[in-house]
């Protein structure tokens, strides 16, 4: 999807919130808005969401020097994700239908804020979650695309998330003999996943972990390396998890389901759902076996 | 209290929502975007929230001549508020504390969004207000300040929301034999009430209505009328709605009850509540009379 309007306070403000992990020093943080703003002056939004988010980031890098702002978070992320693993696994295997708990539990992951630390909070969410209804339920249709996989690819998208993709890529693997590969960023990005926090998480244990070989958001298709083009293409089921890799992978023609909460109305309005809801939507959309109406 | 940086970012969004409400034009929108980031760039932030949240609607009627984007918004926000006014009136003389009620309400005038127009949604959500209790509750203190009060002056915030505070002022006039200001802005300020929404509402049928002489955000001390500063200061009691009035109130030391929604993080940090809090809060507070430790 193309970026809009909207996207440029929101850039400022996610500028201002990594500002904030990367130097507590006010003057800093404000040169560093006053930078993001004049680069967004004037530039035609012409790029991905991401494409244009990515200049808040390269400012705060430029002005601080800090490579990785996120960094110490990814590690609290990941760690009280992995507190909450067992929790996770009980959830899957007590529930009627594990691997939909399983595709639910990872919307959770993408869902909620492990920033807020209380693991209590986190779990009544993460059991929120599972009350909710997907806003689109492409389940069934992943169902029988699974029985007949070869080869399947799942691009990750935080730190801590990750660990909800885990159980799921566990329960993938119970119902179908197909190869997986998890994919990563290829450096820091925000709070996104890098091999560090798949190897914290004991990912390599459930799937091959690549890297996109980029450190922009999502999938940004120039940028990324010929091995993950080569995977992603040649997967015959795709997920992707989170807005920055449907704001990136939206307008290729290859089928990928989608696991997301729609963060902004942006996003919500591309999605064609209510603003944070959440979707577990195949795109494109398969061609209905049922009836000869158009798929929705 | 003073802007502080993610003030920035929420200007230009501002500044988008209302530029919207001014033009179809997306390049007149990005237009003003660009013009409301070349006047933040560099500009100490040294005055209230509201005045640096002028620059974007004086750079929108300067860009697109509009005097008054929001004209139609108010004229839709008054009816929609009228006709649930009986439903107001009926939730109040049903209620066992009708002041209380009144109180109440005010703040769900200043927490729902009558731009989303279904009553239904309207009244479930005025419900829900009644249902959350303030997280800062001064009522008792008011009380008693209102049985002496012989001068009140109510400082209103949006079209729309003002008839909810028609109705706590009627409860207020049943409860003191106090003469009533109501106070609405000077000229066009955003959804703020002007005149014409008192009269839309029958205001004067409760209240004397003056207005702040300014069409600036809250009350802008330095720009606001003679008229105005003397019936302030004045009144023995004085009632302020919403964000603007606190932001450019509350570092008076003149006793003031604010009733509002903190709906950012920075107000929400200078009210000691959490964001999404509703509060009823006396500002400086009363010395306490039953204990000598400091009051809350």
């Amino acid at each position: 999807m193309r970026a809009v309007l909207d996207c440029i306070p929101c850039i400022i403000r996610q500028g201002l919130n990594t500002a904030r992990l990367a130097t507590d020093d006010p003057k800093v943080q404000r040169e560093i808005l006053d930078r993001i703003m004049r680069e967004l002056i004037g530039t035609p939004l012409t790029g991905t969401p991401g494409d244009h988010s990515n200049v808040a980031y390269r400012v705060v890098r430029e002005v601080t020097g800090v490579e990785d702002p996120y960094y110490e978070l990814k590690r609290k992320y990941n760690r009280i994700a992995l507190e909450l693993y067992p929790r996770l696994k009980e959830l899957v295997v007590s529930s009627e239908d594990p691997l939909h708990t399983a595709v639910k539990l990872a919307a959770a992951g993408n869902v909620i804020d492990l920033g807020i630390g209380v693991q209590f909070d986190v779990e009544r969410e993460v059991e929120e979650v599972l009350r909710t209804p997907f806003s689109v339920d492409h389940f069934q249709g992943f169902v029988e695309e699974l029985e007949r996989a070869e080869r399947l690819i799942y691009i990750g998208d935080n730190a801590g998330e990750i660990v909800f993709d885990k159980v799921l890529i566990e329960e993938i693997r119970k119902e179908a003999d197909c190869e997986v590969t998890f994919v990563v960023r290829g450096g820091p990005c925000i709070n996104d996943a890098l091999r560090e926090d798949a190897e914290e998480v004991g990912m390599e244990e459930v799937a091959r972990v690549i890297d996109t070989g980029s450190d922009g958001i999502g999938i940004p298709w120039a940028d990324v390396s010929e091995e993950f083009k080569e995977e992603f293409l040649k997967a015959d089921v795709r997920i992707a998890k989170g807005q920055g890799n449907f704001e990136t992978l939206s307008e290729r023609s290859d089928p990928i389901y989608f696991i997301l909460k729609a963060k902004c109305e942006a996003v919500a309005r591309e999605l064609g759902v209510g603003y944070g809801e959440i979707v577990f939507k195949r795109h494109p959309a398969a061609p209905s076996r049922n009836s000869l109406s158009p798929p929705s």
